[in-house]
């Protein structure tokens, strides 16, 4: 074999856990599968070198029973066939599996070598804390809605939000550029309505708009947002794709943080029985794709998703990745002042509560009911709700 | 109400079709839950405006009964919410509902005013097969594997299928910027392979590299693929993002067909009932996202799928949509020469055989064993093999 087709790999190796439907054997010979599928998918006896079988093809590193029905296989891969960066990553840790039921990834474990291929997020908690001057309490958020209302409508509401101290008002999700709600209007309205009342209160409250498409223009709208004084942004990775969101992330024209919503994506923690776990893919991956806050429906609510899915988020949000900072769980669902001890005895105090109806509902005075939720939030001592 | 905040709304509508699970009570509440949830996900009673109740609150058009546990309900938008772009409409398809379980959509219908804002595949069937100079006959792709092999390797690789009448020869889609494979040298020796053969046959062969990350960078790629006589390109959109491979799609500075690969996608249709149906993710969505050819595993093979299924992907892949161009299904998995009448039964003859390991396991001769295939589409009649 010449010198120049020898593979040349570090040694150094990332690991996925898989949980995989079956019993022992099934279990195993899946995860056999998973070790080809996710490296040479190719039948290994027409592998033409050893160097090929040895380096490349993924190594199962451990199996144990998680329940009757489910294995978690651990299986290691090196770092150089991810390319180094996010979507290579991404493919190799679920590439071809996602079409195949039974297999979920719950989460993932990298060496330094692959780690300093992301920045991860920019802010982070402590980040994200300092800009909004709130050292230890939870974080209350909350949606400009409904769809449908002009810009004026839009600033109005995130003014009287502003002015009770809700620290990141929101775009809803599904705001566009409108014929109806044009973006720059919005943008330039809603950040100099939240500028106005942060300068009337002395808050730091944040405007995060959602940027939309097309994807080749979210960086020119993303400026756009910035320079009318967007605090934040929201982004639909299921939508713009998680290498676009860590790309506006990483941008320092921009500099801004960035928060992850699930429209569209979180079909991918939805199955149970495919895709990914809440703790990799609302935790792990959106770190990876530099969102500082990361939106997940609650258990309980409207949404799918376990009281455990939603713990497993939570941690997946500061569970350690080097220098990969820990982000904030951003719940939303069902959450009221008159809920807020459950929710914070279940997250503690490092989160972003999502709060939309529950700001909209006790009252026509949106500052007087942003108010009553912030006192909550800041009501000491914190500690009496951690049981 | 004063006019600068009514809605001047076209009164233009798209369809989707949503299969709920449950009885006819829970799937007709589910189907009002959807007509709130992708629109303006907000308490009815809390609506300031009556014009937003009545113009951008989802439709239910129909409720129709699917099998004793589903039901079909038809739900329609106006066109405006949709923000005219591809990010836009999914997000209003299915953005919130991919946080729930039992709801997928089966397929969509849209009006002329929401089509314009498409482009759609630039080749489709007709543009391909001029390209490749096969008016009738089913076409056969490969994919240049094992992971780890040089670029030298996956060239003589190309040169060798190539020689022997693969219509595509296209990068396995792990193929990322390997520092044992690096992108810029693979895409130039594959072109430069698949050109000297196409000198040596007189065939019109495509070499279509896989277009890897960082997203920001993937124009930059495609356009050194190009120069390099990549006659295609892969494209991952579970990875990039449907919406970047619309863009490349419609950059003219390109000018390539797309072909999309379902890598870390398929999840989206391997639930049954969550995400989309196979019509709609690998057949109607692919189109609106440029793609010109439409990767899913073939039933029966190691992916998840029905026979069912399969059928729908192709029907997706050329129902009515306008202007948008009808595209080939490509199914992977288990293609051989032998079972080629049994595929050809199935697809007929509008279709790409995506063919792995049945062009590298009949004999060490890659050229031999392409030009066996070549010869089994070739082959008169077509029609016998169609009933």
């Amino acid at each position: 074999m010449c010198p120049d087709t020898m593979l040349a790999l570090s040694g150094e190796r990332f690991h996925v856990a898989y949980r995989i439907a079956g019993d022992e054997t099934e279990a195993r010979a899946r995860a056999a599968e998973i070790c080809v599928d996710q490296t040479i998918e190719f039948p290994l006896d027409l592998v033409p070198r050893s160097d090929i079988l040895d380096g490349i093809v993924g190594r199962i590193e451990s199996l144990a029973p998680v329940d009757g029905q489910h294995w978690e296989a651990t299986i290691s891969y090196p770092v150089e066939i991810s390319g180094l960066d996010l979507m290579g990553f991404l493919n190799v840790v679920f590439g071809t599996i996602s079409m195949k039921w039974g297999i979920r990834v719950e989460r993932f474990d990298l060496p330094p070598a692959l780690l300093r291929a992301f920045r991860g997020p920019r802010f982070g908690r402590g980040g994200l804390r300092a800009l909004l001057g709130a050292p230890d309490r939870p974080l209350v958020a909350t949606a400009l809605k409904p769809l449908g209302l002009a810009p004026a409508d839009l600033a109005a509401q995130a003014y009287r939000f502003a002015l009770g101290g809700v620290d990141i008002i929101k775009d809803d999700h599904i705001l566009a550029n409108h014929s109806f709600c044009p973006y720059r209007e919005r943008v330039e309205r809603c950040g100099e309505a939240v500028r106005r009342a942060n300068r009337e209160t002395g808050y730091s409250s944040l405007y995060a708009p959602t940027v939309p498409g097309p994807v080749d223009r979210m960086f020119e709208r993303a400026m756009i947002a910035k320079e009318a004084g967007a605090g934040a942004l929201l982004v639909c990775p299921g939508l713009a794709g998680l290498d676009m969101m860590r790309c506006l992330a990483d941008d320092d024209r921009l500099g801004l943080p960035v928060i992850s919503n699930p429209a569209c994506q979180a079909t991918y923690a939805t199955g149970g029985e495919i895709g990914l776990s809440w703790r990799a893919l609302f935790g792990q991956v959106a770190r990876l794709a530099g969102a500082d806050a990361s939106i997940f429906g609650h258990h309980g609510s409207q949404f799918a998703g376990s009281e455990r899915d939603c713990r497993e988020a939570a941690a997946g949000c500061e569970s350690p990745m080097g220098h990969i900072r820990p982000i904030f769980p951003m719940p939303a669902g069902g959450i009221t002042v008159g809920r807020l001890p459950e929710f914070i005895r279940f997250y503690g105090c490092d989160v972003v509560f999502l709060v939309s109806t529950g700001l909209y509902r006790p009252g026509p005075d949106l500052t007087a009911n942003a108010r009553a939720f912030r006192r909550a939030v800041e009501r000491p001592p914190l500690t009496r709700y951690a049981d």
